[in-house]
Formats: C-alpha cells, sequence, structure tokens
C-alpha cells in the first residue's frame, strides 16, 4: 500500500520520520461500530477502505478500525508466529499461544456476548460469506477479526476463543487480509449514514434474492446499441415489472441455486417459462 | 499452462505518454502475467497485493500490475463518469462511453482471444469465483478488470467487450477494487515461483473439493488442550487417513453442497457415517 493517498487538489504534509498510523488519527465516535483486526500486515488497513464512501465515513468517526498486529506476541527472539504442522506436511502453522495472546488483547473492552461481538477466523473451510451475515454484523458493536496466512491456524485457538470461521468464497488467497477488507466494506456499508443514498441498499441484488436488473444510463445510443425503449417510455409500472422479469431471468440463467431458493420463497414453479 | 515457456530475464520497456505511476518502478519481466486494472481508485493498488509473497513476486517481476484510471475518461470540464440510470431508481451508473474508452486502452497490445486475455467486471451477478477460475486466469497471459462503483454499469458495454461477470460471492461492496484484489491475489499465487514451496498449493482446501483437515503446531499442549494423539505417533498411514476423515467430516457437516459433489465424483453415498 502507498502510505500517503495522492491528494486531488488537497494537499497532505506529513512531517513525521514516524510511518503515519491513518488509524489513529482518525476521530471515533462514542459507540461506533469498531472492526479490530489480527494481522501479520497491519500496514495493509485500512487499504481499499481509506477511500471512498467506507474512507469518507472512517474519517467522519461512523465506524472505527483498530489493527492488532500479531508480530510483538511472536515467540523468542525472532518473535516466531507459525511453527511446523504436528504429524507432517507442508506450510506453517500459526501458533495458538501466539494467536491467544492477541486475541486476548482483542478481547479488552468488547462484549462477550459472540452475538454483539463476533470474533472471526477468514478461513476457506468457514461458512461462505453473504448479504445476510454481513447484515448481522453490521447490528454487532463491532466484530474481531483474524487474518490467517501460511497453512492455517492451530484448531484449539479457534476452540478456546469460540471463532467463527468464514469463507470469503471457495478459493484460496494468500492471507485473510483481503478478505476482512472485503468483508468489512461489505458490512459497514449498512451502517446508517455510511451510503449517502440509503435507497440504493435496499434495491440492490440479493435484497430479495435475485440477480440486479442490467443498468443503462446516456447516451442514448452508443456504437449502434440502443437503451431498451420500455426505459424511456416513463411509465413506472411497466418498468418496474420489466426490471423484475430481466431480475428473474438472470437469476435462472446465471445462478440456478439462487433460483431455486426464490421459487420456493414465492411459490413459484422453477421451470416455469418466463414471460419477456 | 500455454505452450511459450515464459522468458525470466529480460525487462521490456514500453515508451509511453502516460506518467509514471508507482508501479512502474518495478521491473516487468517480459511476458510476466499482467493485471490490467480500470478503477476510479488507482491508488488503491497494489494495496495487500503490495505486501508478502504477491507483493516479493511484483518486486520480482514475476506478474505486474497496470491500473488504468477510469477519471480521465470522463466527460466534460468535471470528467463525469456516471449517469442516472435510465428508467429512474437510485445511484449512478457507469457510462458505456466512458468505460468503454477506458477499456478500449486497455486493450492495447493483449491477445483478442479472451481465453487469453480475460476481460471481468466485477459484481454480484456474475459467476461465483472458485479454484478453478483462478487456475484458468493464471494460464492466460494476464487479464483485465473492470472495478465498479455505484448501482453498476451501463449493460452495453459489457456486451460490446465481451466482459465476462464474476462475483467474489453473495454480498455487495461499495466496489469492485477489493474484489479484484482478491481476485488477483488468489490467481497470482498459482503462477510458478510466485509461492516458494509448492507442495502448499496442492494440499490446501478444494483440491479435492474438500475443506482443509484441522491444523496442529507447537505447544502439544497448551490452555488444557492437547495435540491429537495420532498427529504425535509418527505414523504416517494413520496420520494421512486421520486427516483425509477429518477433511470428509468438516465437508459434510459445513457445505453440503461441496460433499454431495464430492460424494458424486467418488461414487460414495453422501449418507454413508463417518467411520470417526
Amino acid at each position: 500500500m502507498s502510505e500517503k493517498p495522492k491528494s486531488h487538489g488537497r494537499l497532505s504534509i506529513s512531517a513525521s520520520l514516524q510511518p503515519r498510523d491513518l488509524m489513529d488519527e482518525r476521530p471515533r465516535l462514542k459507540g461506533a461500530w469498531t472492526a479490530k483486526i489480527v494481522t501479520l500486515f497491519p500496514q495493509a488497513f485500512p487499504g481499499v477502505l481509506g477511500q471512498s464512501l467506507t474512507g469518507r465515513a472512517l474519517d467522519q468517526g461512523l465506524w472505527a478500525l483498530e489493527t492488532i498486529d500479531l508480530r510483538p506476541f511472536g515467540d523468542g527472539k525472532h518473535k516466531n508466529v507459525d511453527d511446523t504442522p504436528a504429524g507432517g506436511g507442508a506450510g506453517m502453522v500459526l501458533r495458538p499461544d501466539v494467536v491467544g495472546a492477541a486475541l486476548k488483547q482483542a478481547n479488552i473492552g468488547t462484549p462477550k456476548d459472540r452475538a454483539k461481538w463476533p470474533v472471526v477466523y477468514l478461513s476457506p473451510r468457514g461458512k461462505p460469506f453473504n448479504q445476510a451475515m454481513a447484515h448481522q454484523f453490521a447490528e454487532a458493536d463491532g466484530m474481531t477479526l483474524l487474518c490467517g496466512r501460511f497453512e492455517g491456524v492451530d484448531e484449539r485457538v479457534l476452540e478456546e476463543f469460540g471463532v467463527q470461521e468464514v469463507s470469503l468464497g471457495d478459493f484460496v488467497l494468500t492471507g485473510g487480509e483481503i478478505a476482512a477488507q472485503a468483508l468489512i466494506d461489505a458490512t459497514v456499508r449498512l451502517i446508517p449514514r455510511v451510503l449517502g443514498n440509503q435507497a440504493s441498499t435496499e434495491e440492490e441484488s440479493f435484497s430479495d434474492g435475485l440477480l440486479e436488473h442490467p443498468q443503462y444510463t446516456r447516451p442514448a445510443v452508443w456504437e449502434g446499441r440502443a437503451i431498451p425503449e420500455i426505459l424511456q417510455s416513463g411509465h413506472h409500472a411497466n418498468i418496474a415489472s420489466w426490471r423484475k422479469a430481466m431480475a428473474e431471468r438472470l437469476t435462472k440463467e446465471r445462478r440456478p441455486d439462487l433460483w431455486r431458493a426464490y421459487c420456493e420463497k414465492h411459490g413459484r414453479d422453477p421451470d416455469e417459462d418466463q414471460e419477456l
């Protein structure tokens, strides 16, 4: 991450020899939703989260970010955080004593109730992250995110701390940091006042279990392609039903799993013909 | 893998009128896998990708990153990139002419064959990203990633440029940048020599369609919790079958979808009892 964001019009001056800790310069509103992140790469935060809507909300203290560097909890002179897997195998495993000490620090000042303060380990073994989970996390006071590296974390520390495993998807990342940022981004935007226009969270994908309909904007004709006529008709009811039909068709084509769930919920036949 | 061996050792120098950005200060090996990213937040890159294994590989020129700032392609004095949705509704839609001009620039010097150079738009409407897709992308010469913001992108530009929609999962992000980083991270680590220990990509989650077994490391006893005895037995065959049984049990418990697919592939009964 380049530490200083490129300013457009505003001059940012950093006079210190110390690397700037962006988090500490930000205001924190009392009771603001807080993400505590246990990581070997604290400098990777806030990263993209420091930009755009999430960045502005962070600046305004609508949410807060605290990184807990795993390294100082490491063992011995070299502050080792990992060791070889018991039973053999490739890679290294994060030690339970090291991760445990960091999670203990993260626990300070947080509710013990895991519904009010989830503790999440980002791992492909976890429950797949989805929009419903983002809503749950947004309703908590905050959460702790443990970012793994290497072959994973000693299982015992996950049991001891009641850690919930959450997966970003069926793919493998070099570490949990990007997954943590995705989870935080999806969660933070649901916090009141973070998005300027609250309406847009309600209309978008997944709010009714359907993929979003196609969008069009100016120019009316581009590269010989015109905006569908119905969208220019001004007839709101027709537009709404066209959009719904498109959303249903897209979902049926691209995501049979979501389509089946949607049909079950609405008492529809998943094999019915679309009227488009 | 593509037939032509990627040569490692020659830097390619490209003369350009564009101002040099941070990424260009890194060496680029001729033929190295390259991610071109169309974004309103070029400063968000490389972000976490500049750290750790992916960062070292970037420094070594094993892969390359090029950002294409969407803003200069914007319209008028204010360089507007978006406009209101045709047919009404909340939010703003990225204009096809603006995005099209940026994609046209990204196309320069890249193969037309979308198998050799996928062009991906990160969107919750897309096909869910998975490990098989990461392998496909890693075998291409590189790829272009379009990061959306707001309510999305005009549908016509996706059609015109043969853009493949890929989703990180069933959740909504404020923009495509974090999703792009996740996709790049998962892909880049599959490029030869990026991971020091090649073995670890083969053993890990999803290589056989199962979630990974639990891992343990020193100390042998921590907080009254001991490493399972079998892992300390030194009996490799027993350890391997214990791990496989644990991986199967975890998958069955946490991911019935993966478990059904695994059983189908291996001619197993998904409801059979585990012998643990």
